[in-house]
């Protein structure tokens, strides 16, 4: 069976350097086209797959229908969970990076981005970036709702969905996508790779690319790779 | 609980007046634009949808799609059942209409479009219209593959659908968008609205515009109705 991750490409926050985390911001042309791009990726090197999971955000659903397009996989089902989202970046979402700096410096702004156990500052439960004010989470109850997470917070929400009902499809031998986010994909490679919370807060994952983990009946890794756009 | 009926916009071969049936061409310019407006228009009215049904083929789909990100709708669940599918036009699929009424005459050809029982021209079993060639349809039973269909047949495989396993989604008091296709959306309009044999396959179904049926408990129709552009 083959697992096949990929990080959605650029957003508009992306590309005005903000802490986007839950917040639910459109790809620009540039993402459309790598979800394009790694489509067609997948159908040179002739790997399919028969279900495709996703988050709530409409950046990682727009990634992946753009991907099932261009690999001529439309049809196949696609199933969107909230516990593939983003890391909640708390108090942060929507400021911009650089200036988080300024405010509470480089090292303070490193620990919230690159350690495993941080949280960054909470909203306030009257922020409206606190997602139990948006009708997407109404049928969630209101304890797994966050307020701002740590990569471990996203790791123990993520997890448990991927081992419960994500497994569950490559027992039966399905091939699936996972079209989502770099943190929440950290949790899952932090897993599957079997990585210390130093070696994941670490590991960049490209966007746009497709990276596959070829898998054993026990869901232990055989290999994995990326996909090359060099091939003739 | 309302259930809202959409038929896919313009596709290639409407535009080349080809018979279409389970031909999977894409939506031109002009049907993503439907959808899309259809969408806008559904969020202008405040109507909501909790899930959306469409078929296997790519224009039903993308419909669904489009319409969903205008509506901000696009983290519903969305459902993909062949059952939805176009009337299989059987060996009619791809022949111009106009050409195969000068091979066939008027009457005939308005008798394989306009008649409730009677089916087109079968595909041979080695003709690759026959859908059991596409790898879509390889977890259906062979038995369900259709190589040309009546109205009747079609509704013969929706219909039974539609009542255990859409109608079940209403029971919960959900709203339920269906983007689909002209007759597959006939044959449920014809249970619905109670119609005969010679009323529904004169029924019109206008593209990219919603249909909306308010429903009953007892999945009754208390009223149904179209949404108008005009309103400010």
């Amino acid at each position: 069976m083959k697992l096949i991750l990929v990080r959605h490409g650029e957003s508009l926050w992306n590309r005005e350097n903000r802490f986007t985390g839950w917040t639910d911001v459109d790809l620009t042309q540039k993402g459309v086209n790598e979800a394009k791009r790694c489509g067609r990726l997948l159908s040179k090197y002739d790997i399919t797959f028969d279900i495709t999971y996703t988050s709530y955000l409409r950046r990682a659903i727009k990634t992946a229908f753009y991907i099932s397009e261009a690999a001529t996989r439309l049809w196949t089902p696609v199933v969107k969970a909230w516990q593939l989202n983003e890391r909640h970046y708390g108090a942060l979402q929507g400021l911009n990076k650089e200036e988080t700096i300024a405010e509470y410096g480089v090292e303070k702004v490193k620990e919230w981005r690159r350690s495993y156990n941080t949280r960054p500052p909470l909203v306030d439960i009257d922020d409206k970036r606190y997602p139990i004010y948006d009708n997407m989470y109404a049928g969630i109850p209101e304890k797994f709702i966050p307020r701002g997470e740590s990569l471990k917070d996203t790791s123990e929400r993520f997890l448990p969905y991927y081992k419960s009902i994500i497994e569950a499809e490559l027992q039966k031998g399905q091939n699936v996508l996972i079209a989502a986010h770099g943190n929440s994909l950290r949790s899952l490679i932090m897993y599957l790779e079997n990585l210390s919370q130093e070696a994941v807060v670490s590991r960049e994952i490209p966007t746009g690319t497709p990276l596959i983990y070829d898998l054993a009946g026990d869901m232990t890794v055989i290999k994995s790779y990326t996909l090359s756009n060099k091939k003739q």
